[in-house]
């Protein structure tokens, strides 16, 4: 079956912080000068000083809706895509909905989805699937992440690696338009759950029982294991994603990959011998921002120019847990 | 449009940790003997010891599965809905999924819902949606939720209305089976945020900025604010909800509510002139158990036979955020 759905993407927004370059967070960490570029690949990243995950969420929505001149009253549903939170309870996209300028006025339901890195990908198919037309005629998608404040001091690999910043995506059902979702693909491995991870602040490390330890309540990554079980697992999932379909990796006009790692990128282009102009990338100005980095990377490709309306784009990448994602989708 | 989809649910689990009687609870606290009947109208509840929240999800999952004569590899996705988890990364899904007895060997991919006390119906509708006899045959979807840990022992009113619990329920796309999901709807207002947090422990109170404090990182509701926005909302909701369909409230067969007090039950009863046979109920043996309420006492129900193939259920409850929520389904 898997056949295509005329979803097409109207606008997008984004919403940066203030850019931090690696000097600042090399001297600020006793880092030699050129590590960050060198071992993570990053140049600079956003970091935000007051802006909370609803903030920057908003802010992202209100420049997709101006863009695409409509109201929140013309949203049928609000997706947060995201895997850090303002607060634990209630959901992400409720204090999204509620910091946005018409959020008091307009009552549209909010919906929060996460898996990890590849929440905006995971939102993205359930938007494509619940778009009829009728009820849900137009959908927006948001990825909000910060990812700044839970970084381990004594870690320089993830301290220079991680960037903050915030996307959004509307979607619409639009029978008049060649752009259609084609399908979406996901695995989740459950012998890569421990190598990434935040482990405390939740039920099983509760907060009043063990105080703030930086070990504990940071990211913890161990880059080298995730690396070698995603070159493991991609040829297969890659495989499985195209099954059914008229359509090969080489046959994609545009690819925008998670951008986990400068490795892991490479790993990717080399793995399936893919052209540098093909893969977009943006991981030496942005960082890793955990969801926010693919709509981000998706977000810039529209405003370069760099696809075209009718491409062929695919959406890869994978998350904690651990998991591999795709989405094929016709621009 | 609003037509209906061949979805069946073929089978559901739980699972329940060790009961704590309102006597034990008032005990502890130094509350007057019957104070949580009389204020909460809850008599006993469970509450974890050793459990985490994967745990009792996996163990509710295997519970369905075994039900259905299924195994892990037979689903094609898992759904974690919730609000509580056991670490802020990854997602809960993939935990819940890493405790399976077969969840190593199968990779079945897992995906987080969130939209609090209504993650379970927002979930149902997800996966109404995904369901199409091809790429997604059967997805599991578990809700399961440690309320207990995040209540503040100076609120008597929280620390006697909260349980901890899980349940499981197996949808399939099946259409020889006059089952179906009809229409799911949900409205989310704003002016309702702030009456139901907890604060801290996210990105704005950061818990390296914020030490542990009773207050700030436990579940803080102002309830009768709760109940007079719901009791505003709830009228016109209920018109929309049922708006384009040949469906009114009184020809609803079962009604399955969301446990968030026994006033919000008594209201939403005496508000719509429902009988008591009709609107299901388990706050006095369960309390509140946030997601898990749904889920939980809608596998009773089924257990009970207070429910027959072909009957036309209705789930609807309120959430933080404020949200009001409702789904249409013919069991």
């Amino acid at each position: 079956m898997n056949s295509e759905k005329p979803i097409r993407i109207i606008a997008s927004g984004k919403y940066l912080p203030v850019e931090v370059s690696s000097e600042e967070l090399e001297e600020k960490h006793n880092l030699p000068k050129g590590w960050s570029e060198a071992h993570s690949g990053v140049i600079s990243r956003h970091h935000v000083s007051f802006e909370s995950i609803g903030f920057m969420g908003a802010r992202a929505i209100e420049a997709a809706l101006e863009k695409a001149n409509l109201g929140l009253a013309d949203i049928d549903l609000l997706i947060s895509a995201g895997a850090t939170f303002d607060y634990p309870l209630p959901s992400q996209s409720s204090v999204i909905k509620s910091e946005l300028k018409e959020g008091m006025s307009c009552h549209v339901p909010a919906l929060d989805v996460d898996t990890t890195c590849l929440s905006f990908v995971s939102a993205f198919e359930i938007a494509a699937k619940m778009l009829d037309g009728d009820q849900y005629k137009r959908i927006v998608i948001v990825s909000s992440e910060i990812a700044s404040k839970g970084l381990n001091s004594q870690n320089p690999e993830t301290l220079t690696l991680f960037g903050d910043g915030a996307a959004a995506f509307i979607l619409s059902y639009d029978e008049s338009s060649p752009s259609a979702f084609i399908k979406a693909y996901f695995k989740t491995w459950s012998e890569g759950l421990n190598h990434t991870m935040i482990r405390g602040g939740g039920a099983v490390h509760f907060f009043r029982d063990y105080p703030y330890d930086e070990k504990l309540h940071s990211f913890d990554m161990d880059g080298i294991k995730v690396l070698k079980l995603a070159a493991k697992k991609l040829p297969e999932f890659m495989d499985f994603v195209c099954k059914d379909l008229s359509i090969t990796l080489a046959g994609v006009d545009v690819i925008v990959p998670h951008q986990a790692s400068k490795a892991g990128i490479c790993l990717f282009k080399k793995m399936f011998d893919l052209s540098a102009g093909k893969v977009k990338e943006n991981i030496a100005t942005y960082g890793n921002c955990i969801a926010a980095s693919i709509p981000l990377l998706l977000h810039d490709t529209i405003e370069k120019n760099e696809i075209r309306r009718g491409d062929l784009c695919m959406l890869v990448g994978t998350s904690a847990g651990f998991s591999i994602g795709a989405l094929l989708f016709r621009y």
